[in-house]
């Protein structure tokens, strides 16, 4: 069975074709700047990399686009596009619908429901999955990045609100990077050689959350209601005090979707540093002297290490840390730091094999009593599992 | 010398007479609903006690009325008002101004600064405040609730959003209760018999928080920009989500305002259990079979499990819990659920010295290696402490 797991943008579109008999990726490529009159569609196949400019008006088309390429004659991977069983999504927020689905207008309104929660990420998704259903018969497959957070205790999915804003509008901590933390459950019980540790996943990214794992499930995640809260990201704020809102309303003039706009794409480490959301360019920055680089740095080691420590009295103990995503997997010193001075813990970094590390590896000293990991993530193969899940049911 | 502590609500004047050549308490009294036409002034003076029902207009003429009471000629502990050398204050958010100060045009200035993000509390203060300056040559001091946390470094203070809304709107994490922490910072070490122990106070009451302590000093607190942060409170949402506020105001069709009053006074245990914000009244209805009373128990302990585990990390190692406040001090049942399933980070509860505790003791078994405490908190005398301070630099 063959899958193409897409990853939508407001104006792009990215994909991987998965032949699922053996999990293995046929063919990867994206479409760029839809909508502009010169969109770009690339495509790679084995050894075969292929760019065309064209006029795309909206993701329907850009589909189209993508398996005009894998069908091409001479170096296509298929023959025809009814070869394509499903395409399968991360999607974020379902607000009521918490799981994986088959694309109907039921999973659209759900989505819809919440627009005024997600306003960057749910409007244009809706956009591009009505745009492919107008277009194929191929089965749609939302996989929302809120599923693996089903397993989470009541007691540590509710916020202290009146119980009908829980019950009729579906606020509470739902979490997100779902497909992320599924795959390092699953690639570190392999790793570990057991079913039932206890794992802190430290998703660390242009956008990050901390998930904590019992028994493969997810037991806590950071990230609540909407994906801007916990851990602060690139440009987004993270945790904040609802009630300091007036005081920047009042201040600067602003209408609260002004401000939370702005806490949205200038706060996180580019709001900290007043420089770049970048943790390459904030070391760089730091190492010159730029005090606020150095603080954007220190925040978040500090927060990561806030809610891993949360985490680890929630498991009540703790086997192993993962690290993945971006930061998570190329980030040697932020490891180091969130790890460092927590002997009494049992964890302990071996500094020479953190530096050296490359793919997947372990970087504990041996006397740690905790198992330090870095794996590299595949958010693609979850989604793409996920959907011949669906399809098969 | 003589220090009147005075305790302010919107209609409430409280007090305590400290003689501070020996810290003793020589007079405690009240006034309630002042600005109503019968007002009720009690005071007690060791044996004696008197209420008294007269129209109180403003906290001026309450401050008179309880000099009256304490310069009584037959049962008085003064003879005069003017042996009185001064009010000081617990007074919530200056802003820019954290740290005890002789209230003047300044302080004031700065406290209405911060109206916005504290309405319940600032502007009553001020206006009783100003009442009292009105009509009194007497010295007032204000001891900031957020002096004890300005030694938090500034990883652990900052929210990730522009530097310009904390340089210039003063928005970072102030945190609370700084009298009541300042005063188990200190009494703790008394009980440990060292002045460099890693201590993790957990005020709760009403209005609750945990601050982590260090050599005797703040390192990091769960209330941030306003008290309506961190832990669940009684009426009182805790952390929550701000990008969740545009779905309740187009759910509800209230306005910003309005939502924020509604999380701050029918938010926490109230509006989880959509009963009480009493713990004892959760208790009992959840042992009757109340499913949302459990709940709101179970997310306040795992609210401050969280949260503890946070200030753990940060500390890099723990030598003692202290519980104190209302809850702290009398609620064994959250005590023991707050240490529960510890072992393995060497915390061990002894049950029952914990649940036959009285007043000053400690609840850990032998073997932990973390020591567990209840220490009854005295806001007062660390707010007198500070009032001398003031008085004599």
């Amino acid at each position: 069975m063959l899958v193409l797991v897409a990853n939508l943008g407001s104006t792009s579109f990215k994909y991987r074709l998965f032949d699922m008999t053996d999990e293995r990726c046929l063919a990867r490529g994206s479409v760029e700047r839809i909508g502009d009159a010169e969109s770009k569609c690339k495509a790679t196949i084995g050894d075969w990399s292929d760019e065309r400019t064209m006029s795309i008006p909206d993701h329907g088309v850009a589909v189209e686009a993508c398996l005009a390429q894998l069908t091409d004659p001479e170096h296509g991977v298929i023959r025809d596009a009814s070869e394509v069983a499903a395409i399968g999504f991360k999607a974020v927020h379902g607000g009521r619908l918490s799981g994986v689905f088959r694309i109907d207008d039921n999973v659209l309104e759900a989505m819809a429901e919440m627009n005024a929660a997600a306003p960057a990420h749910n409007p244009p998704y809706i956009a591009a999955m009505k745009a492919m259903q107008s277009r194929f018969d191929l089965p749609l497959v939302a996989a929302f990045e809120t599923d693996f957070h089903q397993t989470i205790p009541k007691a540590r999915k509710e916020y202290a609100i009146p119980r009908k804003f829980a019950d009729e509008f579906h606020i509470r901590k739902w979490g997100f990077h779902g497909a992320s933390h599924r795959y390092i459950a699953t690639r570190s019980a392999e790793m570990l050689g057991r079913d039932d540790a206890r794992v802190i996943s430290c998703h660390l990214g242009g956008s990050s959350s901390l998930t904590a794992i019992h028994n493969g499930e997810s037991v806590m995640t950071t990230m609540g209601m909407t994906p801007q809260t916990g851990l602060p990201q690139n440009n987004r704020v993270g945790d904040f005090d609802p009630f300091a809102l007036p005081l920047i309303m009042e201040r600067t003039g602003k209408t609260l979707d002004e401000t939370l706009s702005l806490l949205a794409s200038q706060g996180g480490l580019l709001g900290l540093s007043n420089r770049s959301g970048d943790i390459r360019d904030l070391r760089e920055a730091a190492e010159a002297g730029d005090a606020n680089c150095q603080l954007a740095l220190d925040v978040f080691v500090e927060e990561i290490r806030r809610h891993l420590g949360g985490m680890m009295v929630a498991l009540g103990g703790l086997d192993a840390i993962v690290f993945t995503a971006g930061i998570g997997e190329n980030d040697a010193p932020i490891r180091e730091a969130v790890c460092a001075n927590l002997e009494e813990f049992g964890i302990v970094v071996d500094s020479a094999a953190n530096q050296a590390l490359q793919g997947e590896a372990s970087f504990h000293d041996d006397v740690s009593r905790v198992q330090l990991w870095v794996i590299p993530t595949n958010e693609e193969i979850v989604v793409a599992r996920q959907t011949v899940s669906v399809l098969q049911s």
